[in-house]
């Protein structure tokens, strides 16, 4: 198998799940306990705690651990609404966020009385500050842009984004599930109030994410109950995920520099050999400000769809568009609202490596796309 | 360490444990792509559904992955508001229920305009049919009784409180997060709409539950974005944590009858010895509708939170309360509504078993619970 989807998922670390396996059935305690076991539990999510907040420049009570990505927006839009109330229920957010942002946002509109300005996306998947400035309004209480698109790879401009949001008095969130353990974070240089992440998509374990809250928000929780998580996330901890992620964000933050150098070689060299020997190839996203593992092409007259099954017959992972919309036969909305046709949205195939991923396997994945178009070597 | 507190968690089976191995570093492909190593995932999170609705007498597609018991009593309780909002906003629950349920009515009842009306418990933390049949108005949306006490044990009449609600048009709810796995449940014969469980409370992972949603009853989701669990509760699916809930519940299904005998033996010959042996002790709850692994014991004199300092030093897992509610100094709301003074309330201690304690454990914990409350054998 050459897997090329890690921004739909990641491999485990072995590592990670490793130190997962006390916690199933020797160090099961309930963190919430007062006796030793429990202790031992309640210690292990503190060092995850610390290791997750050193990385983003955050302090430990300032992370919140979630049971993924789709919950930490859901959580970080909902709440900023709550919290924003007196002040009015305008959020500003992009055309291109993931689902779990564009839903909640819709939903809140829907039934809360939201209103929601969309910023269009340049042709390359860029969300310009100047565009998030001319949508500021009164009443604004959020703006929320992505750190870096999943189907497009597109970093955005997050530190001018957070400037520009306390600039004005609006909170910044930003949906970090394809950055965070990928590239370098700072929630204070960047000011970022609120910022998503999951497990999964930096060889932690599924079912597993954090919320970053910063202190003096006003924020309150997504789900009510007991008093875990300084008494924002209700609900047992899920330990041996808290300790797998912890891992995995650590030897990610040890690697990220040796990791990004490592990939951003292999996607550049892809990317090339795709374009150089499939004529007519085009890359979406853009060339430069983008994560080092994406490689998003369009392919003058494949049909995507058609790769994808032929890829899979040849052991090959890849996707179109992202994992959360597979199935759905609509065109990629992130590429649509960067200008492409939904013709040429149909056309294209992500690619996504990893650190793992080698040359070979490179080399046989371009072989592979050149004769499912028909081109002999 | 002899372990007496499966009600706030429990160890994991080791099948359980063994069966989720191969999804961390091996089958870890995304459950929505279309690849082969993606419909592993899917295929294995379909087996996982079929166990749990077999159990429960349910459809396939009435069963919701969750990340545990919290987040399905959240869902619940506000799909359930929202879905009957024409109707109208009350909604009836006990005193007696677990955080959870009552911190969210409290949410809902601040922000969402919701009634909430709370039953009163008889001595042995009974909810009467008849007490609910009285607070049912023209606008009741949902009746929400946990299937079973988490702090003391006592198990309630569902089965009657569900032919009621349905009788009246009203949508039933029930938290079983500790009956299930541990006794016979069936959503039809108990005409429920609404059921929420846990996965590490019977010996799968933590972060890791579900919601049983009946069909037709109109509930939206909790959480949006991706249109993974039938477009219901978005989230890359946590696959590792599903597969282990779902070996777990098949042994818990095939043992219960076995494990409900040993564990209802051992928790009577527990109270018998206690009873005898520390004169003036009293049992909370209920002394036959009672969950097979329950021991909570007024002891007069003792103060409960130095016991269980004094148990741990033994190596004694035990609580006070729930897990949930631990670090709080506030007495059981539970003990409270039940008529129960606070002083009372500080001087009871909750056992919980499992069908892996030895009678040798609970001898022991007996002549502990002695030797602390100054009774030489």
């Amino acid at each position: 198998m050459i897997y090329m989807d890690n921004a739909a998922t990641t491999r485990m670390s072995r590592t990670a799940a490793e130190v997962m396996q006390p916690y199933f059935t020797e160090a099961y305690g309930n963190p919430s306990a007062i006796y030793q076991t429990g202790r031992r539990s309640k210690e292990a999510i503190r060092k995850s705690r610390a290791v997750i907040s050193r990385m983003l420049g955050a302090k430990q009570d300032e992370i919140f651990f979630t049971s993924g990505g789709t919950e930490s927006d859901n959580w970080a839009l909902t709440a900023a609404l709550e919290a924003g109330i007196e002040k009015g229920k305008h959020m500003i957010t992009s055309r291109i966020e993931h689902p779990a942002v564009l839903r909640t946002c819709e939903y809140l509109a829907r039934t809360r009385g939201a209103e929601i300005t969309y910023l269009e996306p340049d042709h390359s998947g860029m969300i310009h500050p100047e565009a998030a400035a001319a949508a500021i309004r009164s009443d604004t209480v959020l703006l929320s842009v992505m750190t870096a698109n999943n189907e497009v790879g597109t970093i955005q401009p997050v530190a001018e984004l957070g400037r520009l949001a306390h600039e004005n008095g609006i909170l910044f969130h930003t949906d970090a599930v394809q950055a965070f353990g990928h590239i370098p974070l700072d929630v204070n240089e960047m000011e970022i109030d609120l910022l998503s992440a999951s497990g999964h998509k930096f060889s932690g374990p599924k079912g597993c994410g954090f919320l970053f809250i910063r202190k003096g928000t006003g924020l309150g929780a997504l789900m009510r109950g007991g008093a875990q998580e300084f008494n924002r996330r209700a609900g047992t901890e899920n330990v041996p995920g808290i300790v797998g992620m912890g891992a995995a964000a650590e030897e990610a933050d040890a690697a990220m520099g040796q990791r990004a150098q490592y990939e951003t070689e292999l996607r550049d060299y892809m990317i090339r050999r795709m374009m150089e020997e499939l004529p007519g190839t085009r890359l979406n996203g853009h060339p430069e400000h983008r994560l080092p593992n994406n490689i998003n092409l369009q392919f003058p007259g494949l049909s995507a769809e058609t790769a994808l099954i032929r890829l899979d017959l040849q052991g090959i992972c890849a996707s179109a568009g992202s994992a959360c919309a597979s199935g759905s036969l609509d065109p990629s909305h992130v590429l649509l609202a960067m200008g492409c046709s939904a013709k040429a949205a149909r056309q294209s195939v992500r690619f996504t490596i990893s650190h793992e991923t080698t040359q070979e396997e490179a080399d046989c994945v371009v072989e592979a796309m050149k004769q499912i178009a028909g081109i002999q070597n």
